[in-house]
């Protein structure tokens, strides 16, 4: 288990590696256990160098830590970040539980631009 | 596999807008209701402008709207894109239940040893 120490900074540097859609997609995929840079890099049309890039921000968030072995070097995710963002949110969900009418407003317009879009 | 079904961009928009410790601290503040640009900036040591640049990214990202009076404009928070990083960091909630159980095993496990030694 990974020590994780919690710095304002570390939140910030957490939510910039999640504020891209491949390194989300890098995430959830690992998931389900240890991958290699060559297994991620596969369902993305992207270069192994590409990936390493957004392997090493993603490193350097704390979200993911990556194996000593040179040629295979395969990465894991770490749940301390993740469980920071929880936290945070977790702040705000009395705010909208009580604008829920206001949720439900947001839902129904997203539903109907989601039937716009069929 | 979960599928992730709102734009993946709207995420990566509201994860840049949360990068940022002024930005948060901003939407902490309006947590308790709308709040005018000068109100906001009072707590920092930072000029309006600069408030007002960073209210333009929240707003980008959908965290916040803005009201119609040109003088005052409060800024109000908006609770979906909230919503949708619970929603998303959720998905992970599994994944680190499942590594705390491991680790409560192997602390009995370990504990049992000790307990062999004695």
């Amino acid at each position: 288990m990974v020590q994780y120490t919690s710095t304002p900074d570390q939140l910030s540097l957490t939510f910039a590696a999640l504020a891209d859609p491949t390194r989300r997609q890098i995430l959830s995929t690992l998931k389900s256990g240890e991958v290699s840079v060559k297994e991620l890099a596969e369902p993305f049309s992207m270069s192994l160098p590409a990936i390493t890039k957004h392997l090493k921000v993603l490193e350097k968030a704390g979200l993911i830590s990556r194996g000593k072995e040179a040629q295979w070097r395969p990465a894991r995710l770490e749940v301390g970040p993740l469980i920071e963002v929880a936290t945070w949110v977790d702040k705000y969900r009395e705010f909208w539980e009580k604008s829920f009418d206001r949720l439900e407003e947001y839902l129904l317009e997203l539903q109907k631009k989601e039937k716009e879009k069929d």
